[in-house]
């Protein structure tokens, strides 16, 4: 059976990562994955949280947002205190995912904020913000390595993300908008280039899945992740000269 | 390696279940899980939210709500605008892993209202609150067809849901405060009485987990859910003359 | 007459309290007046209101709150910013009220802080919530003195309070709901186990009152609340070893 | 024992009432006491709440502010979303006194706000707006009488406010705001013209208090509330030819 | 052609600025200008905003709001955080127009807030506070200097502002409401008393204006703000005495 | 004197528009005026605002925002009920400038929102969205046109808008951030291809400024404001078959 946009069921949608898209963000990153368009920065903050205090260690975070007419139907601007609970949940997974890569006692005492605006949405921006995030946060880590600002890299290992699902009955990688809202089975599948898992995510909200259903995905989201991360490592490399410790 | 309360790794803690702990819900449960108390009712609204309007399918959703002092420190007050990204998180996966075991249609064009408030905290507040508000649902369903507003019974099965972790390299089951602020990966688990997954959430923040954690974790969350279940309709069975259909 | 519970007009409501029903709290009282229930918590805080920096003395507040199925009818969940005129005007009572019997310079410089949460709504929730605010306020002050935190006793007296009201022309002691939607004046009394008054609050919304009305609620009010002062000091005793200044 | 001002303890500051100083509202009056000042209007609207469609009854409601600079120190603006417990307090205060002396059939389907602004504020200002809240509602009565839209006068009686409370250990009439910041007790009474109470609010804040000095601050306030009963007849005679029933 | 209240196109409305009209605040002046009220004080804070700290110059700043009433239809009240876009674009105005002729050095490390609160409206509201609060910050001006505080008069010249339009293909001058609601041309100008401009704001809602229309507008704003810096000048002369530099 | 980017006083910055950077919307056009970028999208949506209830006339409405990187330090988001004076008053003027452009009964019963997300900031933010609001303004237009649901063309004209400022003594058009921030007086100017105002800024906040100055600040904006028209027209032919009416 052939998936909406013709694609093999294991197969991603066309994937490129555009850096240094903002000259002020001590990194920066515009994801495109099929129609999906996340705009990423990373800004450096010497300042920590409050529980952070007297401590020797930074802190990642994150936020995401949409603009009004990312989406099929224009939607109300969110923002400051009315932000809803999807955009909570997005922010908090993106944030808690890069957490999970950086060696917060490398990065000492400041905050790398994330934000990922997403400029069109076409199924998988959370995911898509995650693999443009490590971009801007890879960037941003270089530059403060190329001012001597950090004694050693801070990054364990890179990290990438990709949504999986159950549409139709089958196990497919990568759902773009009309597939995610007829998926029974919605995943998302957060890893690092060693193979092990950051996060995941499965949801049964149209049925509940079985072991065999949940071990597929899994599988998908895996061939997924490490194209992604070789996507990352290019494009990192071709922009750069900064030094990993 | 004996755990901070003394349980095996795949023991729960004590855990009762209270029906009927309020007069005018349609449904009522108040949870027990060791320290943690969740005061569940539900609510049977005559409307339904817009998107079903004109539809003869029904709604379930979820609030979740902690009283200030339910925790050690004394917590401000939220709630109205003011609700927190982890509420959020959290309202949205019991809704969610509810509206996963209901049957919309033989719901007919109704909202049932689960309302989960922690009274006192000691981790897996979220995992109970599933249990108590699966139990509360339930009751209120047999009052709908004890009424004969419904036709036949909306439940489609069971549903509990319980946390598990990897806490100083093993993976336990049912982790307590003390435990969860320790613990380098973090997984809740919603499953049905038929064995199949609602919803798997494995986070790695303190750092990622392998494939055989992530096995062995579902496996012990397998068999608490199990009897979590079995404790669930013991307790309407107890109480209870409504016909299931 | 017979009033719609069969009570005669100056009896109260079957009244239980119950102590240390949170592992947390320095103090607290569920309260069951009818069915009435309120889950009052004392909480110690080391810090003052800016008003009082600089000075010896200690404060004394309180927050009152209802879970969304307390009431007949679902309500809302309010709180943060959105709380309501009447929680507003109900916790700024309770608040005064126990400041009154409190000697502040005994206090210190801290702030003990109570909430009170309707469970369960059936008329006289705010009444309630003063008679087992002032328990909860009681335990948090044994603990200090325990914990020779204090040099004296910082409780002035004891305090309860009650409502009375007229309903179908006649003065009657403690209203249920159903009472207190046809009465034609409210009134809500605070007394000290002295007999003296901390707060008497009467409302004519349906019609005025007149100087003989008033007396024989006022009358009322005080053998109500004379009979709780002595279960509030009952309950103390029977959990305690605290001791008095 | 003289007071702050040189007034007897049974003495009222001076009063004034000036009628018509808005040219849009239905009725307006702006009160003198002492060197409070409150900007009264009274609007009708032809809409009613929701809890009153479908009947053919009317609503009074109120609404309360202060410039921020009517105190000695700045204050910030509220409103909105972001009124004061104070606030809510007494605008519910003053609603509530003046649906008690309306005649809600005779009135109809519609709605009279009253909006009190408070331009100078030097104590007494809740009590001062009741009593210019009610010389607008009356003219705006008087209008909707002359318009025909009435068939009845729909006011029952009059009403006013003022405060009382012990000062220096003696009750005292009319507090200014430097008595009102000494005072141990605090007490605001709404009458009617025919002597009966329509509120009675009596605080202790500083310390309890006896019943014989709770019943001479309430003969304290019955002579004060007279004299403006009084005032408020002649100020609407002076301006008026609108007929009452 | 006659404009709807008998004026000429160049002239104004009647304008009376009442001073003293509050007695806490340390510069006030009631702007009456046709039927348009506007209540103006000025309130000197020791504190400077944030981006002032470490300087030794000092700040202006204002607020603006209305009475319910001041419109002839009710509005709901704004303030906190519902201040809607309309005020927030004139408070702006105004601060920004008295900053330019404040000499924030000669006033040193302090903030003078001017609040202007619309009593009643009938068009030209902005430009009225600007005349008003013009006075309100001259009388706090003086009063520092007569305490000493200043060392030198902090203000450069005199400010005013009036507005001007298009009505009925005719530029006119000082805009009542049922004129500025038939504009097609609106324009607000602030100038000082050396004849040079301090905020031109032109907006052709209806149509695009032209150059001739433009400077039409501009001629007539100039006669007019001569006149009423020449009432601000004998306003604050008249009650007098403090001294200028 | 240079200016700060080596331009001529009377020199715009390089300006492109790029049209369709967004599927979804009816009109989408990137603008670039040096290193600005305002991202510019037109939605259409079938209702209109309750005061154009019943009658067949459309509206035309602007919001307006920044991406919390969009400029040299990150600031935080604002949205919702928490947007700041300054993006209030920006919106309001673009959607006023589009209004002025506008047949509103050509348009009919319809809303055509847009949307201005500033990616990257350097001065001139406002006056851009204006430009790049326009062209997806018109883009909508011929859209609604192409699909037969408008009869005849509802725009005027064109519109554009250009910021002109005193700069070091001195008229300059089109100041990027640096000299934005430097400038003594600063204007904004819109007009259209007819050579008529739709709106004049002009602001002294440094100091006043003379009518020299004024006229001279006018003459600039207008040559500049003829440039963007023009490529507006080529941008719009260039992807264009929709047909004017």
């Amino acid at each position: 059976m052939l998936r909406v946009d013709g694609r093999e069921n294991n197969q991603l949608r066309e994937c490129t990562l555009t850096l240094n898209v903002n000259r002020y963000a001590e990194g920066s990153c515009l994801v495109s994955l099929g129609h999906t368009r996340v705009y990423c920065t990373a800004s450096v903050d010497d300042r920590v949280p409050p529980f952070l205090f007297n401590t020797q260690q930074g802190w990642v975070t994150a936020e995401y947002g949409m603009l009004p007419r990312a989406t099929s139907d224009r939607n109300d601007r969110e923002g400051g205190t009315r932000v809803g609970g999807r955009t909570h949940e997005i922010q908090r997974l993106i944030g808690r995912s890069l957490r999970t890569v950086t060696d917060m006692e490398a990065l000492g005492s400041r905050t790398i904020r994330l934000d990922c605006d997403v400029l069109q949405a076409d199924g998988g921006t959370r995911t898509a913000s995650i693999v443009g995030a490590y971009v801007a946060l890879a960037q941003a880590c270089g530059w403060l390595m190329e001012k001597k600002v950090l004694k050693r890299w801070p990054l364990l290992t890179e990290a990438a993300a990709i949504s999986v699902g159950i549409v139709a009955g089958e196990p497919v990688l990568d759902l773009c908008y009309t597939e995610d809202s007829q998926a029974t089975v919605d995943m998302n599948v957060v890893m690092t280039a060693k193979k092990e898992y950051i996060e995941v995510q499965g949801t049964g909200e149209g049925r509940p899945f079985t072991r065999d259903e949940h071990d597929a995905m899994l599988q998908l989201a895996w061939s997924g992740i490490m194209t992604l991360i070789e996507k990352q490592k290019q494009a990192l490399a071709a922009v750069g000269p900064y030094k990993k410790g």
